[in-house]
């Protein structure tokens, strides 16, 4: 079944221990939609500027990722820049320009209505809401990615939305910020009351947890010797997770942990090189490959 | 098959957020003894001082914990005085008084001599080497804690030593601190040609993590709502850990990782209340059954 993303198409400029990038392809929406291609058709809700030219437009092309909903606007492309350091999970940013993206109001082309899979990524919630809101019927699945900046500037937002979500995807310090709890479990239990029925935790270089009434799953990150580039580790991992929960037939616990699992497999992937070099040239055979590594790492017999 | 420890013996001032001890019984030897004796017999090689009373040696009693080894000096047994904040992983020190331990020779009781399974806990490495040199013949297993102190300001002792040890353990800062890489997979590959042919890392609320030859295995921390007070636990992740292993009649990857979700399983009961009073409490039975759940926490089938 297909799956409705909404969020930033981007230029990224990238600074890590391993090189420098001045202008690559970013934006949550993008690397969500080329993780989740690998397992399911993706209907792409965005929007990029007059810079946006048709050699850029070719990271979707050839994939399952449907870009009739990516909106072109006169004006510049949104704008990221940071740096890493030699802890992966530390980043700065250097700059932020919303550009297009400022007066952004997405609307959502027929075809795309009927979703039964949605993932709201990390936009101002007043966005994700007027998505949701132009959907048909009641979505099988709303997975929401947020961060500190809106959980601030505008909790009532947030809040409103996440009453509408089921997934709440974000990662430790987001997770702690919203529910002002260090003790994750005691965070899960408090974000619960919002609406969310399940938390996904990503921890960068420590993985991804899952509370859910079933209980809860832990998965390490794969370890690598060199991680290039962790921009858009997290939206990869949610692409991965989306796209395989939006292909399988049940919705279970134990196809949830799969879920997490192939999200881990996709975000290990994106952190391999700079930008979406590494994750717009895979096969699904080295998808499973790395799966098998997954369960290579963590298994265990009593 | 026996397993020797040495190291320190203490009482413990200990300050968390969920309360207070002035003093309580504490040190390495002390948590690791008490986690490996669910699963072996235990030699305990270490000193207190005049002041460690027949009511505090009860630790001790009624468990396969010889303390024969355990030498009583004139003066006041070694001290250290810790606060933990929200963040379990973060600790102050606000005092270490070595007192009889600045003075420790340790001398090993006949019967400790033909040990095969050895565990140099975190201590001098000047008296980690003094144990070794006492034990005749081959250990089958030999394996080491240290800390940044001694990474700093003994350097040349610790590479002594660090040939002769199988297994190091140790957290990420230190496994950082002594290979000088940030990355933990590098970091590994450095410190296998010091000696050690197996490397834990120990996490915190992140959980442990082995590469040896035959890969990599991670462990996630078993989620807890509470952490009570985190000291002892890397101490009772090792017994539990060396307690599995020395009981164990192979030793290949498949008993190794049983042997890293034990000394997990110890590592969690150790901070569910303050110093030493979930672990010297339990039964076989709840060890086991923790053990199942952090099966459960970490399966996944593909």
């Amino acid at each position: 079944m297909s799956l409705l993303v909404v969020g930033s198409v981007a230029f990224d400029a990238l600074e890590t221990p391993f090189g420098k990038v001045e202008r690559t392809i970013g934006g949550a929406a993008t690397y969500f939609s080329v993780a989740a291609s690998y397992f399911t058709h993706v209907n792409l809700v965005g929007v990029v500027g007059d810079d946006f030219t048709e050699h850029d437009a070719a990271i979707f092309r050839g994939r399952r990722i449907d870009v009739s909903g990516l909106e072109r606007a006169a004006g510049k492309t949104f704008f990221w820049a940071g740096r890493y350091g030699a802890d992966p999970n530390e980043r700065v940013t250097l700059a932020t320009e919303l550009n297009v993206l400022a007066t952004f109001r997405p609307k959502l082309p027929e075809a795309y209505r009927s979703a039964k899979h949605v993932f709201l990524a990390n936009i101002d919630p007043t966005l994700q809401r007027l998505v949701l809101e132009q959907i048909k019927g009641k979505p099988r699945m709303v997975a929401l990615d947020t961060m500190n900046y809106w959980i601030e500037k505008t909790p009532a937002e947030l809040r409103e939305i996440l009453a509408h979500t089921q997934i709440l995807m974000i990662n430790d310090a987001e997770t702690r910020m919203l529910s002002n709890e260090h003790n994750l479990l005691r965070a899960a239990r408090h974000i619960f009351k919002l609406g969310p029925k399940a938390l996904i935790i990503k921890r960068g270089e420590y993985g991804a947890m899952m509370v859910h009434n079933a209980g809860v799953f832990a998965v390490p990150a794969f370890p690598l010797e060199e991680v290039h580039d962790p921009t858009g580790a997290g939206d990869s991992f949610a692409g991965g997770f989306m796209g395989y929960l939006a292909n399988a037939s049940r919705m279970d616990d134990a196809v949830m942990r799969r879920a997490m699992v192939y999200g881990s497999v996709m975000g290990s992937f994106a952190v391999e090189r700079f930008g979406l070099e590494r994750i717009r040239h895979l096969t699904r055979r080295e998808i499973d490959a790395r799966a098998r590594h997954f369960y290579k790492l963590t298994h265990f017999r009593l």
